[in-house]
């Protein structure tokens, strides 16, 4: 099996009609970085060349300088649920010891890592479910609704390019649109306007972003108890996972004309 | 003045000629965000709206349930070289002390945190300084590398959106090419390569992307000793601002026909 693209089902809509089909999705995992037994990083990625990335990785926070520095890199050995290595977790040795300067680190004591552990932490944090059947919104104001994020995104057009997210209400009415360099900040903006304005849980809100929806932005969704995430461009597999589990409708590939509805439909009309 | 664009010079390549012109750019400044004395995270974000970041952030992590657990969230006093607060970074105070549980923490006391000290951390770090005459690519080349790009995103062909990154000696010939869900971990991976096939320092090598060029993947170019970053969309100020003071060949909007070029005009030939 590869592991760096998977199928899931989809529902196209589109002015052919609507077809049930399986669609490929880039495969999202994290990877575990530990040095020296100790962890030092969890980076989302698609996995294959895991090698490699490690040791761009660490020659680029500058604790290599050469291949000869990384002595070992093996998968720990620990296992999803069904008792598989996931290939998840790499310990690395160094050559010499080094006093790691480095802006992220871990606190995790799993070994094993992989998606199914993403989404049991999100799980476990959420504070809002998702009520099954609380809202829904009609294909016009969806396909509506890229076109408004696009007429208000200044900076994109100042900047030639710049990533989106908006709020919006089911009938779509936009309440809030932010830009950033980084989609997650954008993400974080509208939500954090949303707990400011006492809005959260936000179960009667659609929130769309420009970009991809990786599981980052599909978390952050869930975690606000936001029951509709719409993206202009395609979803990671992990992201239609959580969606699947949270009962998120997830819609990608949203155009003026068409999208793809990944989980939830009942609440597209 | 509007801290979310800045204006830098740039040379425009296209069948109708040179131009030097300034271009309007996306602002990306790191923020500090520290809960009650603590340094909890570092994101590169374009100012602007930051009290909704942090509420955002601090909500999505499940540091916060509501906008009355922030109590104060205050810019810290911290001044850059010319005396100005740099605001870019937030005090915030929490009505409940809580076990943070969140995935990435910083190392650094430095407070005033803004692009200059990003800047510096770049040359503190960076092993291998750019030769400033070592290479020169020809127009042609460059432009073709787009292209050959596109036709190696095999992952892209079957997902609909994924990233890519690859290195390409200064005739045009793709040496390594790596796709994935991050841009940071494409990169990575194919940095990853070039230090394993002993190619470090690679100053004899073109580093391409699929995305944007942000301050994070002109720093992982410096940091690899590579002349000439392109872009096949737009870079970020700060990206500029290192590229400038590093001597790295930074081009955006590297398309089929025509290119910005933003610093280095000298490597293109």
């Amino acid at each position: 099996m590869s592991r760096v693209t998977a199928r899931r089902k989809t529902t196209r809509l589109s002015p052919a009609g609507r077809i049930e089909r399986p669609d490929t999705l880039a495969v999202e995992e994290p990877l575990e970085i530990r040095v020296d037994g100790r962890s030092l990083t969890v980076t989302m990625r698609t996995p294959g060349n895991d090698i490699d990335l490690v040791h761009g990785f660490l020659f680029g926070e500058g604790i290599i300088a050469s291949a000869e520095d990384l002595v070992t890199a093996r998968y720990c050995a620990g296992t999803d649920s069904e008792g598989h290595n996931t290939y998840n977790v790499l310990d690395l040795r160094l050559r010499n010891p080094v006093p790691i300067h480095t802006r992220n680190f871990l606190t995790t004591g799993a070994c094993g890592l992989c998606g199914k552990t993403a989404l049991d932490d999100v799980r476990t944090h959420s504070r809002f479910p998702i009520p099954h059947d609380a809202v829904s919104v009609s294909i016009d104001a969806l396909t509506d609704l890229p076109k408004q994020l696009r007429a208000g995104q200044k900076l994109f057009d100042a900047t030639g390019g710049l990533h989106a997210a908006g709020l919006f209400t089911t009938d779509g009415t936009l309440l809030v649109l932010r830009e950033d360099i980084g989609r997650h900040n954008a993400v974080d903006k509208v939500i954090g306007w949303a707990v400011r304005e006492n809005r959260v849980p936000a179960h009667d809100l659609v929130l769309v972003v420009s970009s991809r929806a990786s599981f980052e932005l599909a978390q952050k969704a869930v975690m606000a108890g936001i029951p509709i995430l719409a993206a202009v461009s395609a979803p990671s597999a992990l992201a239609v996972d959580l969606a699947a589990e949270s009962d998120l409708t997830l819609i990608g590939f949203l155009r003026a004309e068409s999208m793809n509805i990944y989980t939830g439909e009942h609440r597209v009309t």
